[in-house]
């Protein structure tokens, strides 16, 4: 199998921990390890005939360094010139697969999701790919536990038994809360994860049908050697539409598949996620990387600083982020609008902080 | 005039910025100078004919440190080796002027007060060493502007001039809101400064009086030479009491007066006092030595940083302090609970946080 990783977000939602050159995938939020390289790590036990990383050039050199770690495995990182969204991505890494081993099984995963059950991921994938083997276009739906209104949904047909595939009904935006209440009641909707499982030849078939124009552009000659490459794929971008996978493809295929999985996952989205990863204490509070914590009368608080003694005095549902050269103070409702800090920092041109 | 300068405070109502040997009076809040720099500055231009400045031994090699500024002004720096209030400490500062000058006039100013009209103060402390000088007790009442219950209270007789000296009928401690306005609404009753002006043997001989004990002890014979004299107050201080100067003598004596001062005071007794000392923003924040400030939706909030950027979303009424090594964030109205995260500290023997 292929595991083509992408890793090419921007660094917002994260601020002031997160950076334009260093976003949420090349940082650690909760321990050593930055989210792609734990991404790497929890998918070599499945031997990876190659490891392709979809990243931009902005984060390329962070990304080649951390990869270092694992010298031994065939790793390609691959440089986008401007972020064209997943589909432009998940092509080239197809079309890449194809030349050498056109019905090689890729499996395409986000850089950035927190998985606890990382055994069963792998199980997911091995089951799933045997569906893949057949020419399925094969997505992964997370079993929900809550009315999550931050997600897209996928409705299954439960017509199959319960380990799947099933066929897919439809994929649904975030939903409003009364929307989410009845799609867990219904039980056959799984939240969207992103992570797919295909044949190199069976996307990009359904690319050519769908998305023909970057079919074509993907599907020519590939030069050889890393800087032709680096050139070609510098120009292919030049024209091409930004456009998700989900839009341009899985919408509109009949080949679609979901296999459903139950694994502690969590794409955290936003500070608002930590308890998602960290289990918070009995106040309610998840405290990381901090030298102590002294909470007087406070509660439900998310802190993450750099090695600081971190009092809270009568303070409640806040997020608290310092890192050497900045400081967050949010309501924990409001960690969406962490990104108008950073539009807010562009627009006064205080690039060092971005 | 001799000036004493009471710096023995400790550090926990501006945690984390103050600390235990380096409290509110050494640092600077709003600055370049510290408190008590600024205390001393601001009496310079009144060519004191000496500055004695009492701390404690924790404190002493900052405070030397930073009155290094000043080498032309003759500066003692007196140690306790134990704090016990402010009626010991005033009264070895009139023993020691009392050596070689008894009659001289004395004015006991706080380290760590805020005076905006800085010339009004050397005005009032130079009229008021008119009615010292014939042998009263002199002590500036603050005008108030506001019905504060944070503050002691002086009511006055106001049987003479608008200027003062008044006789005082009493001392009143810190009120509840409705006798806070009621005193606002008499005109009588003026903020408990803390500021006493007076001659050396006067003060002495109201302590015969009123603090027999204490005065004993203080008028024995004063040896000559820094490490004899700092061997003598060790000896001093083994069993005095802790006493005030108000509880100790103001409120007994028949020879105190008050002059009504206006002069943009604050005994700036906590993170919540700041806006007493800085401007407002037009959201109501105030800001110091932040490398800049992003505020979205955020209103009221206190901040003080070590230089870095700070980023505030969905937050109002809120206290964020960073220093290299702790942060603090804290309801606005909580502040005197600050020194609760000190206790927490020091039972948890984090002592380097204290």
């Amino acid at each position: 199998m292929y595991i083509v990783i992408l890793a090419g977000g921007s660094g917002t939602r994260f601020w002031p921990l997160s950076r334009a050159a260093l976003p949420k995938q090349l940082i650690s939020i909760t321990g050593d390890r930055s989210m792609l390289q734990r991404t790497v790590e929890r998918i070599l036990p499945l031997n990876p005939k190659r490891i392709l990383i979809i990243t931009n050039h902005l984060q390329a050199d962070e990304t080649e360094r951390q990869m270092q770690l694992y010298d031994a495995v065939p790793i390609d990182v691959i440089a986008e010139p401007v972020g064209r969204n997943t589909a432009p991505a998940i092509g080239l890494a197809a079309a890449l697969i194809a030349v050498h081993d056109p019905s090689g099984i890729m499996a395409v995963l986000p850089a950035d999701h927190f998985i606890k059950n990382e055994k069963k991921l792998r199980e997911t994938l091995v089951f799933a790919g045997e569906a893949a083997g057949k020419g399925y276009l094969v997505t992964l739906g997370i079993l929900p536990s809550r009315p999550e209104t931050g997600y897209g949904y996928i409705e299954a047909g439960m017509d199959s038994d319960g380990q799947g595939p099933f066929p897919v009904k439809r994929f649904v935006e975030k939903p409003p809360l009364a929307e989410a209440l009845r799609y867990l009641e219904e039980g056959n909707f799984f939240w969207n994860s992103g992570m797919f499982i295909w044949r190199a030849d069976a996307i990009l078939e359904e690319m050519e049908s769908f998305m023909p124009s970057l079919h074509e552009k993907l599907v020519q000659q590939l030069p050889v050697g890393q800087a032709a490459l680096k050139e070609h794929i510098a120009a292919l971008y030049q024209d091409i539409d930004s456009v998700s996978i989900d839009y341009g493809v899985m919408e509109k295929s009949a080949k679609v598949q979901m296999v459903p999985v139950e694994m502690g996952w969590s794409d955290v989205g936003s500070w608002s996620a930590l308890p998602e990863v960290v289990e918070p204490d009995g106040n309610g509070t998840v405290c990381i990387n901090a030298a102590g914590h002294i909470a007087v009368d406070s509660s439900d608080c998310l802190i993450y600083t750099d090695r600081k003694m971190v009092a809270t005095v009568g303070v409640h549902n806040i997020v608290i982020v310092s890192t050497p050269d900045a400081i967050l103070v949010c309501d924990r409702d409001r960690c969406q609008d962490v990104k108008k800090v950073v539009e807010q920092l562009g627009t006064a041109g205080l690039t060092a902080y971005l």
